[in-house]
């Protein structure tokens, strides 16, 4: 689980540049003969798109995605699963500006004091163009998912800058622009008004994105270092942008006393989930619950102080190009994705371990 | 990074039961020629170790760490590091009522429906005993990480339940027996009345928190999966009792601006850290900042509904045993140990692939 | 090291199926700043390439290499390296009647008991195809190697069938249609005798492959599980068709005796190389060596036993197809790749642990 | 699957050095629920310890193992296992003249260029003493593989030197002072006056080993750089003194035609095993069979020329101790080991990829 790949068994390792020739994902290990097609995994790249709502960025890529191995008559065999994503609306004129200076909030500067070279155009490889190869490899994942074990996942976005719902509906998030969970007229109103006024102002903000998973088979995941909701946390963690991961209550656990966090259980169930489904790092069954926190878009046109390559000040760097106000709102199939490709690689391995432990005969709490 | 494995290069596996024979971990690939001391050792392992305060649990083990391969007169050989405390104190038979039975917010039932056996005795692997080897091997990375790399980190708790402080001072909470950020008389009063009240009232509360490491190498962390911050995720999530971990200003920067939350530079210096010294995954130079929220102990007297491994109810389970009403506490030397073990593996991995890139030459922000 | 990827640091990433879409590789942790250019790794490709001689299958690829990602301005930087060859010679027809049934020899059967789903077209994932990858990947690691560290890896055919020399000489074999050590005119004429016959019957033959590292620093391995000669003896039994792997004087060492066999040494330098250039593991400034058995290609005209799916039997199954006599012919490029992937993996990761040695400073055998 | 970790779901990591405190492993994702004990794993070891007869090594350590974690009332929990050896034996003396100078043949050169320090009492961790552990992870592996797949694995020494046979027959073996494969009385004495001559000759010979497994499920094992066959070639040549492997035929076939090679099928059952029960990396569910090389043992009385640290030659240094005069004759266990460590984990890699592939409801050839 390090660099450009992802997960121990399902692993899935990614290439491309914001303004390279293409992007590009490899999935091994995936379990041969589910159905996969690229209409498919196309819908969820279609959510993710830039260009699909004037609260997203202008630039238009039409994403299309090609499987180029690992699938035969409809199904996956097995073998490795290629997919690729040729770039095609590379305007590379737009980045000549900062190819010698570093944007604030930007990995301008850790990318080009690591390697020593950068392809500064777009933000290269720190783009969050890499995620359209996560979503990608997410909708195989979710596929796997749902047809082998029965598992879904979803998401919604809960906050955006400073308004926030206690709702959780991915219903309701897909039906509106914002991927909002509380898509009332009057809260999408609010929302629309306080992204005009935040664009105008040539500002950006953060944002909260809720996932959860159901029907995740109780055992699932890993003590220890292996804990799923360290697994969890590095997967959310290693989005663009995410600064804070909770699960189940998170922070809030903090300030509680035991006997309120506790979860009680009778043989007709759990009373409450404020573990997030979780206890040991082991899915309990009941719905595993994270929130992330976004931080608002590096880039906006208000000017800031800066430095070039040789040290020299640049106190009013704006950085051009287009760019979401709020990455948060199209992020919501990233995290998704993100969910899938971690518990199916822990569903895994909890399989190979323990794939002759007979649970059915075991009591199980009903979720 | 999977099971009772941790980091890529400098790896640590970790083995051993609450109420086992012994508790036992490997270092492998430990940089050679640094020192190293049981003595070294056992000063981080006594910060954690249970009975030196009232406001840890009464269970006194010794956690005597002896060194058993891959030092030589003194230094690091290369080879693989061996460490191993034999547990002396092991009250079996606290746990007999609950061999049979789940206990709330515990991982019994998660454990027992994985593996379909369960060591019962003390919470087995579960328990945070499994701990003391992170603080074991985290205190050997510490010893790399200042000797080869000039890297420090460092820790205090800065709430306690409902009581919390802005202040950082890992100094002043060495000094304190609740390893708390603010020491003054006050607010010490103020948490010894609060945590006497916890206890009384046979509960347990939650905690936070922050940890730093100063002059990681600009450059160390890799992109994508990778990110320095997922690493630290993965590796703060994966203590015990611990369901949020922020970077910087974590969930607050999705409620803030652009404008606000980016990081300003010149060539005298960044003029903020809300990013917690992480840009794009990769150290900016600047002090990485980690918050982390531990929910409260749930292993406390209140009688809390429960089920039998048959499905039987337990209307009013109680969780005998020694325990500290507050994990947190003790956690600081964990929360360095897997800080310090995540920072040295990016380091060392960074090394790897960009040994040969000349920063020296390249312009540094000062920090 | 397991499944489609390849190495622990230096990692490869390979999919793609013989009659698929196309062959993909992603290289991650690639160092960055060395010239890479397309041109450089389709000269490695089109030595592997088949078509170019009445000596290997008349299937005529173009095996034109994209570099998708990782380079920017003909250097690495550092973020992951994205290879694709499309295919373009895709005669499907020629495979249709194996479909159902097995050809001995080869892996459709296990392929298609471990996964129920077989992409028969060609031997699919099976055929040895997918190592254009490999070598398209080793052509960059040997940049690498060159330009950081001064390593060379070269490697030709020692023995065809029973005909076999003990020379070893990579300039001879890159200027004979046969790849072979020894190019005197009266090998060659008895090489192109014995393969003819073997094609006129209808049959093939098995070859051995010498293959050498030279410059390899003194330290570069790991003992214990990651030997360098292990992970050597993974890389080349990872090749298709290879039943054998001898480093140093191999096999013929069984049969020695301790004085005969050790390499003795003087201030002058080692008086012998019977070690292949690794003790214990790790590499001593001399040449590597490694030896590897190929066994004879499977698909041959000659009828042989085989069944179908429904277990009938086949008494005289012929394999058609476009297929070499003798696979190791053109296998040189590709045992010179995995070598290459072997040892720079290897430095790379003593660069990671021991990068803080001063080895300068030490005594060195010259070599 | 590097350094001092062997295998990629059922892994081991061991520690220690020859005359260092204690040796120890940890094994990670054991299957729960398995019967295992110490008297278990002291029978492999038992196998496997110098001082049996006077072939070996007259060094007599009692290799007592202790399992202190990962096992509950005698079964296997699932989390991980430890075991301990206590090092009782310790003649340091012995090794003082070898302090600062190399001994030919051996790892001393080597780890000291590598690391810049070095544990040279007796070897350290480049020792064999190392194998222990190994064998002890064996046996619980064994365990596993019998209990959960009714898999079973074996060894012999097929060849002493000069002096060998083509007969395989671990019964046998096991019967008699060289665990050979031929226990005629004439072969045993041959073998008897030639070990004699050889040590009376203060000199050491090679050997060759013999494994195989049985009721391998088909299926097993990944294709590609994951090929069963190349993790085994891993496994083998990781072992102290081995410098090659074979699979199946191995060698010979590179000199075999296609017709004599392929391994023809029919519905009562394969016509041969060539192959080794391996094709295209995956298992036929033949006996998989497999073949390594040992050096002889570069600690012979012979004097030989050497280095010290300094650069000084030593014309005539003579590496005492307790060594046996063929390092092969005690390795069988190691070498089952190994091959039990490889097979399982290859086992529960396909478990967690191909856990739904319905294989009852294929047509299998009965083997």
């Amino acid at each position: 689980m390090s660099g450009n790949t992802f997960g121990q068994i399902f692993t899935v390792t990614t290439c491309g540049e914001s303004h390279g020739k293409a992007l590009a994902c490899i999935i091994d290990n995936c379990p041969p003969g589910v159905e996969i097609s690229e209409e498919m995994i196309q819908k969820d790249l279609d959510r993710r798109r830039p260009g699909s709502t004037r609260f997203g960025t202008p630039r238009n890529e039409a994403d299309a995605v090609r499987i180029i191995s690992g699938v035969f008559e409809g199904k996956t065999t097995g073998t490795p699963i290629g997919l690729l994503i040729e770039n095609t609306s590379q305007r590379s004129q737009d980045y000549s500006e900062i190819m010698n200076s570093f944007r604030p909030g930007h990995a301008d500067y850790t990318y080009f004091l690591k390697y020593g070279i950068r392809d500064y155009r777009g933000g290269g490889r720190a783009s969050a163009r890499e995620t359209a190869m996560r979503v990608a490899a997410g909708a195989v994942a979710k596929a796997v998912l749902k047809d082998l074990f029965g598992v879904t996942v979803s998401g919604c976005v809960t906050a955006i800058g400073k308004i926030s719902t206690d709702k959780y509906d991915p219903e309701v998030a897909l039906n509106n622009p914002f991927n909002f969970a509380d898509g009332s007229e009057a809260t999408l109103m609010v929302l629309e008004q306080y992204l005009d006024e935040i664009r105008l102002s040539q500002d950006s903000c953060g944002a909260v994105i809720e996932a959860r998973a159901q029907h995740v088979p109780v055992g699932t995941g890993s003590p220890v270092f292996g804990r799923l909701d360290a697994t969890l946390a590095l997967a959310m963690m290693s989005i663009n942008a995410v600064k804070g991961v909770e699960i189940g209550d998170g922070f809030a656990l903090a300030a509680m006393r035991g006997t309120e966090a506790r979860d009680l259980m009778s043989h007709n169930g759990f009373s409450s989930n404020h573990s997030g489904g979780i206890l040991g790092g082991i899915a309990t069954g009941q719905d595993i619950k994270v929130r992330l926190a976004f931080k608002p878009t590096s880039s906006i046109m208000t000017p800031g102080a800066s430095v070039d390559k040789n040290g020299n000040d640049i106190p009013n760097l704006v950085t051009k190009g287009r760019h979401d106000p709020c990455v948060g709102i199209r992020a919501v199939p990233i995290v998704e994705a993100m969910m899938a490709l971690t518990i199916l690689d822990a569903i895994m391995l909890d399989r190979a371990q323990c794939g002759s432990v007979d649970r059915e005969s075991l009591f199980h709490i009903p979720v």
